[in-house]
């Protein structure tokens, strides 16, 4: 297969290659090839590779689109598996998805495209493939989905980030952490929209502050080794839709809120740098813009905060765009008691049935779980 | 002298103290003591005691009303500084202002007031008094102004910051940093508006992150030793009243212009934190919601930004509410060049001469310069 690398007519025009059933994503003519793809046409490293990119809390409270952190639990439920694979059968520089499945979730996976231009992780691999440069091999692509969708987990970065860095390492790692967020902002800015909250944190781990889209400046925020920073995730079940929760959003704010929630940001950056739970917590559950509009959508979420300071939690707010209720815990010792009065309060105060989950911070981001050999 | 504080009568009320031909700033019968002053009236440690406080730069840019760092050069001549003298000549529990210098601008001394209620020392050193408890002592303050009125180097926080720590030193330093600050903030509430990005620093050095009023509370940003942050201060000969500063703010913003000044906020936090000078510079030089509105204010401000800029700042913003510029530089190696070019452009663009003094970051705060041995 590797040997195939240098026999492969890179500069034939896409409609030259015979078409296969399976949706495909071509290299877009009118895409700017990076840098890198003035190198030779990469050779893969592997026949295929196997990546896992976790999960994301979004906003933070006052961080509104612009930080989030990534959380994974031990067993890995809480986040996206992508398989690239080397596949002859397909056009080179070509992405195909051959299979999505949901184990926990089947009726989830009929609901997602097998038109790489329709899904996350399908995008995602074909950025990076042009970002690789790749003109002479084709990935499909198996996604096994561990996130439930429009949960405020980030569910669709995470699949975009074990996209890009499973193709990635299938030509043996070659971009930045950078490039990788870049590859994953191509699939959220046609997916849910021109943010990288979430895919910066799922691809690079911890936290992650958006500094500027122009020039786009991402600043990893490490927190201290000895921080036992957990998360308490509780998901009603409850579709909040992206673009409803965006709408609620205010238009116009005071200027003095502006002055109140950026202090508020500052100080949990700071929080993070210093390794301050307590201060992670409180600065967290200080939005005074965006939570106040969306928590009355979300059924029972001013409840579920309540529940979960008086059981001890350091903060409370809302992942994402919701519906998921994250509470900010040192350690895991009281996480089954706050998770438990969050569930409650999700069913006493909104009638709406929850699931919790205890996560850490995921300090590593996406990363390669598995790899095959290149075949001979 | 320590002898006589046991027999002052303590309980009596100011009102059977003879009075002055000084005005004189009573204890507010109103005020709540705080739990310090249910300890014994505390003795005095010194006849008098000299402290400095620095110029402070608030806003950097996008930290608008909540950030603030002290700066002070070598010589320091930037800052003010108060003598607070035990008086026995003065009702106990009170303030008067003996004498108010300014040795590098005499006509400055005319302008402020000797009346305690009036005087950002005075007002402060009232409150140290209540602070500490102290009720059978009296001081006299002399401040010598170091710094400008109204050019947007908190000239009143120092003021303030110098008399609450002159009045604590002369009891022991009883008080925390803040509660020196609280000490300081009556000041600036009653003089300049109820913010604590100028007393913050002053008192406390460094950079500090106001992260609420309600509860007050104040994270101090330590930044590494090793980083060599300077400042070029450029102050032109115009007076922009801080009221006026204030009045051309928007009072409500788009919620993009919120989310793009709260990310570059929560990035000049974390380039503190870890001692990116570049970092710090282009945060600070990133504000899209204050500066727009008030550069125009100030003739000249635009270019000279661009001046230090196009010299090598890294980055350049308003200090305060103006009308100084302020440029971040790492060491002071390109300092005066960049000051000239900056000090041009205030000429030649808006036809205002300026003086220039290049600073360091200021760690310390203010401090006791000086004692004087209890008589005996």
């Amino acid at each position: 297969m590797a040997a195939a690398t240098t026999a492969s007519p890179a500069t034939a025009p896409p409609s030259s290659f015979p078409s296969t059933t399976r949706p495909i994503l071509r290299l877009s003519r009118k895409f700017k090839l990076p840098a890198a793809s003035l190198s030779p046409d990469p050779s893969p490293a592997f026949q295929s590779v196997t990546a896992f990119a976790p999960a994301t809390v979004a906003n933070l409270g006052p961080g509104f689109d612009f930080l989030g952190c990534a959380v994974a639990d031990a067993s890995l439920s809480l986040g996206d598996t992508v398989t690239a694979t080397l596949d002859p059968s397909l056009p080179p520089g070509t992405v195909a998805i051959s299979a999505v499945t949901s184990p926990s979730r089947p009726h989830l996976a009929a609901r997602l495209s097998r038109d790489p231009l329709r899904n996350c992780a399908g995008i995602a691999a074909a950025a990076a493939l042009r970002a690789l440069g790749v003109r002479s091999h084709a990935v499909s692509l198996a996604l096994a989905k561990g996130l439930p969708l429009g949960s405020g987990l980030g569910s669709s970065a995470a699949s975009a980030a074990a996209a890009a860095k499973a193709v990635d390492a299938l030509f043996g790692s070659l971009l930045s952490p950078h490039d990788l967020v870049l590859a994953g902002l191509e699939s959220e800015k046609a997916v849910s929209g021109f943010h990288a909250d979430n895919i910066a944190p799922a691809i690079q781990g911890g936290f992650v502050l958006v500094r500027s889209y122009d020039p786009f400046t991402l600043v990893q925020l490490p927190c201290p080794p000895a921080l036992r920073l957990c998360f308490v995730l509780v998901t009603p079940d409850f579709e909040a839709p992206t673009a409803k929760m965006r709408a609620a959003l205010p238009k116009k704010i005071d200027i003095g809120h502006h002055v109140r929630n950026s202090s508020q940001a500052a100080a949990l950056v700071a929080a993070v740098l210093q390794g301050d739970a307590a201060g992670i917590g409180s600065a967290m559950s200080s939005d005074g813009i965006v939570e106040p509009t969306r928590a009355p959508l979300i059924p029972g979420m001013v409840a579920v905060k309540a529940a979960a300071l008086e059981a001890g939690a350091l903060g409370c707010t809302i992942s994402g765009a919701g519906p998921t209720a994250v509470a900010v815990i040192e350690g895991e010792e009281n996480g089954e008691e706050i998770a438990r009065r969050m569930v409650d309060a999700f069913w006493s105060a909104g009638k709406l049935k929850a699931t919790a989950t205890i996560a850490q911070l995921d300090r590593a981001g996406a990363r390669v779980i598995s790899t095959s050999r290149l075949l001979e």
